[in-house]
């Protein structure tokens, strides 16, 4: 028997799939833009932020399509720094999910221009979005640019870049993870809150909410990285894993990490039990990322 | 004796450089990512767009401090935008007013980063202006990210590049340039008429004058450089200008472009004229631009 949230994936990710199609081929644009951005969008990929702000909208009992706009203009923003990131100059990366990464099949130019048409298109839709007052938008392009840009992501982005060939302390790493993952799903959880025009302590509990899943889901890549070694070594890395990078397992050892791990997905889960509602959506996501496998 | 458009720049401009350094100053950044957009921002330039804005609202009567936060969020979009242009994929530019580019600077990566940082902040700012209401911040908002996104600036850019190395027409040049340059013109002058809350006939003329003065601005450009290509050779360039890229005197002759640039000022003009307002700021604004040396 599928969870509730395999029933909410299987029905929204189709959703929101065609409506990001839609919203980019609408635009009167030069074809190899919309065809450059397009092509990143429709790689596919988990869809987490936009799910999270959706099954927070429902854990409000709202209606989740109050919610589709701004779940698209976010994964649109999650796109467009993906894109600058695998950029020859950042983390200089050939494939992305099994495809050729975005300069490598349109070239430089156009991946910088896709990945800046994309951030600049989100906050268009933010603003021309349906069903949503005036004060909801300004609030929810409030915290979006400030959890994507200097203060939030592209901060995080930097200082990932600065750290590179140096080890990293416990906190460092977590300033980067906060900053270059967590502020995106933070504001995934918290803009669904928005919508549902939550109280301010219901905000600030589905805010701690997000932001333990947000470092869940960093130290599980980091362990799945260090699973994915063994396997592809055919015996335990030990102890000369991350040595390239800072990494939670190499910092708090591989038991360590998963403590940490399931530490955060406790605190998670606490924390919006304090919601008393039907948070049964929310908490099988806790326990996604704390279990996903890619 | 100046006129009132110099002195109204030269009591504006600093503020607006002021205002600009103060507010990045103050973001919770890494100190790199904060020196370099502060070094592309604190490169000069004529700040046309931003006065351009707070002229508007000068014209309409009212407190142009009203305006300051979007002019702001104008020129840090403008500068993203010629960080971005000169990185070495697009027009690989060693140079910009006599200093190194910012990825001569800083290096390709962090550049990127700065202008990503530029674009989303601008968006912030606009949102956390001060004396606005939510309803103006979502109008200009949606105009500004429909001006600079795929469907303008991003998509003239795009344009641009996929014109390089072949002849264009003049509509396909004007494409480029309405959208590439013209653009975020017309939202500083619509921008301003919004905070001034003017009423649809008003927004406009306003309109159709930046219209005209972004299009007599491109063509004044391209007249400056064979004007500057006749000083550099001490002859005149001939028929042989401009077979690298299309420009307006490669297409209209050098006294056609020079008539072209003419009829659009005068056009502008007369559309502010029906404001019945005092227009001078305007006017002068128009008369710089057709004049401009540089």
């Amino acid at each position: 028997m599928s969870s509730q949230l395999e029933q909410f994936s299987n029905n929204y990710i189709p959703i929101i799939n065609q409506q990001m199609l839609n919203e980019i081929k609408k635009l009167q644009a030069p074809s190899q833009l919309i065809e450059s951005m397009n092509y990143s969008l429709a790689a596919g990929g988990k869809r987490i932020r936009p799910l999270l702000l959706l099954a927070t909208l429902e854990t409000f009992g709202k209606d989740v399509n109050k919610g589709l706009d701004i779940a698209c203009a976010l994964e649109m923003v999650h796109t467009y720094s993906l894109i600058h990131d695998d950029l020859p100059s950042m983390d200089d990366d050939d494939f992305r999910r099994g495809k050729p990464t975005n300069h490598k099949k349109f070239g430089e130019a156009l991946a910088i221009l896709a990945g800046d048409g994309l951030l600049t298109y989100s906050f268009q839709l933010i603003a021309e979005a349906e069903g949503l007052t005036d004060e909801q938008k300004v609030k929810l392009i409030a915290l979006f640019s400030k959890c994507a840009g200097p203060e939030g992501m592209v901060g995080g982005q930097v200082a990932d870049i600065e750290a590179e060939n140096r080890q990293l302390n416990v906190d460092e790493l977590q300033y980067i993870h906060e900053n270059k993952t967590g502020r995106l799903l933070s504001f995934a959880a918290v803009a669904g809150a928005i919508i549902a025009d939550a109280n301010e302590e219901q905000i600030n509990l589905v805010k701690e909410y997000a932001y333990h899943i947000g470092i869940a889901f960093q130290i599980r890549d980091d362990i799945l990285d260090v699973i994915g070694k063994e396997e592809d070594l055919g015996k335990p890395v030990g102890s000369d894993f991350g040595n390239e990078k800072s990494t939670y397992p190499a910092l708090l050892t591989l038991d360590g990490a998963k403590k940490a791990l399931n530490d955060h997905i406790q605190m998670a889960k606490q924390k919006i039990n304090k919601l008393q509602m039907n948070i049964d959506l929310l908490e099988q996501l806790a326990t996604k990322i704390e279990e996903r496998n890619h």
